[in-house]
């Protein structure tokens, strides 16, 4: 069944699976005991720790593994409210996932500062030294590429413009990363991963930690992770998180520019035969998977229950954010009113998606919206009767 | 390779590994998402928690699934101290694991009291009244079964006095889940518990939050858990985590009364073969899969990388304090000496261990100890030689 909701989780990459299984067949000891069959599972530890490491390009010492990104962004922002003084803030963008939002504003209550964002998606830097102005900003936080939409941000400049002002910056690259080249990640201050985003596993993701914080840690109770996060390491699910990625980094640059052009296809389709679809953030840089389209009429939950019937799976928006009440906190950063935000649908593809699939879901695109009109006509037809 | 260091991880059962796999490929939807598969993922969630809740004899509602015993004992912690005033303290017993200590010290800076052990290995209840007379205690903290020496807990008696004072009781059941009967563990205000430990998956394990709080989140970012911790659930792993303990549940009885009888007569040989051999809590009930021993003489490193060379992995005490210097807190607090310390092996059995296997390493100990002898005559001569 075709599946174009992979920014809201990913089924797992068989090299990922594999990796799973192998590990948690031959390498399932507690890498903390005394013994040789517990040191060969350190050594595949290490191994995997390294290869990241060099991936990213930041220390092995510097990243940190634990069990996604909402604990990863969490950890962040209590370590950064116990270093701190209680006049310390922070600036996250508006746009950023709640599981960065949410713990700025309980670390730094009425001390977050928010960067906006322009209608086209993108943070607004220009904003960005004016808040900088003040001298307590403890940290700046902007994510590598948005859920929702799928627009790149500018974070590689946010971290020049912090880096001359000596101000520690974070980046959550849970969207980011599987997806986009790596170069300049390992450069963060702080970043926050999470591989079922990726196709890896769930529940098991990373932070980079700040080469100068020696203080930081997690989760107290061992010596696990250099002190920063105790707890006996998940090692077959690291192992299978980093064999998706060397899976995907094998081959990604072809990856991005078939799937980009897929998507690019599939867009410019849909705006015909659905006339007056607009695509939220098509002037901007997107992740290559990623439709984010304001429809132009009929609510949301009824397109994805029709495409669903039809075997196509997509999305209202952000998971996290469905079953909520009115529009994403993006959509409104933005500028999307309320009632085009009922009709937003999120289209998210897979490294592997086909050319088959995006056609056929151009296809059933094209007789959901036939079927509604046709549903919307004799319902107008009944009222026009019973009148 | 017989492997006798279960209470430091085990391996994942191969009833877990298939529903791992199956949950994985058929139900790694997010469960948030608003489409049938999504929908048919939240119903097995559903079930496993329905199914676990039963299990223990608590509501659903109770269950907060999380990354493991070291997250769940930080999270009630940290959660208590947002909760309380400066003035409230804990009590817990000196024989936690650190992940219960630590958070408790950290959380509750010099208002941890800490209620003693006797040298059979036992807390000593006589003395909770007395440390229950302040009116600031606002929580008690008494592991189910110690993962060192295996001696059970009176948890019990110990959640009867805490009710009738009304104090909250935690218990961090992490080596006792799997064991033991389940008798009672849902009624604890607060309860740990950890896959790995049982032969589920690493990386998963949940608390039982008691069912008159609802401020507990341990991750802000998303309404998973009932708003108790957000993040996408890893519905593979807990699944898997739930398939182990069903499995373990059904015989449970019988394993225990079996492998309690093979343990037995592998520490009444192991007196006999090796003379001077001390179990630790042998007047007192233990787990049935562990032997706690301080072995006559030669430091314990070498007992395991001996027994290691003749294929059989035991190990030198809890994985977490491996690698520290001294004795644990555990041997200090039932006033084992610092050289007997360094003389200690743990020995802790699968629910599977054959009859062949604990007689195998049996006879490894006993060649062994033949072998440590001979070293230390040839050494003697040596140094005798030598002088």
């Amino acid at each position: 069944m075709p599946y174009f909701d992979n920014n809201a989780t990913t089924p797992l990459l068989s090299v990922a699976e594999e990796a799973f299984i192998r590990a948690s067949r031959d390498h399932w000891h507690n890498t903390s005991s005394p013994y040789r069959s517990a040191a060969q599972a350190r050594n595949i530890f290490d191994k995997d720790r390294e290869w990241l490491a060099k991936l990213l390009g930041c220390p092995a010492s510097a990243i940190v593994f634990n069990s996604g990104a909402t604990e990863g962004n969490n950890a962040i922002f209590n370590f950064l409210e116990k270093k701190h003084s209680e006049r310390a803030r922070v600036v996250v963008s508006e746009i950023e996932h709640p599981s960065v939002l949410e713990p700025a504003l309980a670390a730094f209550p009425s001390r977050v500062d928010l960067l906006p964002v322009l209608p086209s998606g993108v943070a607004d830097l220009s904003a960005l030294p004016k808040l900088l102005e003040n001298p307590d900003v403890a940290l700046v936080s902007l994510m590598a590429a948005n859920n929702e939409s799928g627009v790149l941000q500018p974070w590689r400049k946010c971290l020049q413009i912090c880096r001359q002002k000596g101000i520690p910056f974070h980046t959550d690259a849970s969207q980011w990363l599987g997806k986009m080249t790596v170069e300049g990640l390992g450069d963060c201050d702080y970043l926050t991963a999470c591989a079922h985003k990726f196709g890896g596993p769930k529940g098991v993701g990373f932070d980079i930690i700040s080469r100068s914080e020696t203080g930081f840690n997690s989760q107290l109770g061992g010596v696990h992770e250099q002190g920063h996060r105790a707890g006996t390491e998940n090692l077959p699910g690291i192992h299978s998180m980093v064999a998706a990625l060397k899976g995907l980094y094998e081959n990604l640059e072809q990856t991005r520019v078939d799937q980009e052009a897929r998507r690019n296809a599939f867009e410019k389709t849909l705006c015909q035969q659905v006339p007056g679809t607009r695509i939220i953030g098509d002037q901007s840089e997107r992740l290559w998977n990623t439709t984010y389209a304001v429809m132009p009429s009929f609510a949301n939950t009824r397109w994805v229950a029709q495409l669903d019937k039809r075997g196509f799976i997509v999305s209202t928006g952000s998971a996290c954010a469905s079953g909520k009440e009115g529009p994403s906190h993006v959509l409104a950063a933005i500028g999307i009113e309320r009632s085009e935000a009922r009709r937003i649908l999120r289209i998210s593809g897979h490294w592997d998606t086909s050319s088959a699939a995006w056609n056929g879901l151009n296809a059933a695109f094209e007789e959901v919206w036939k079927e509604l009109n046709k549903t919307k006509s004799s319902a107008e037809k009944t009222r026009v009767i019973s009148v």
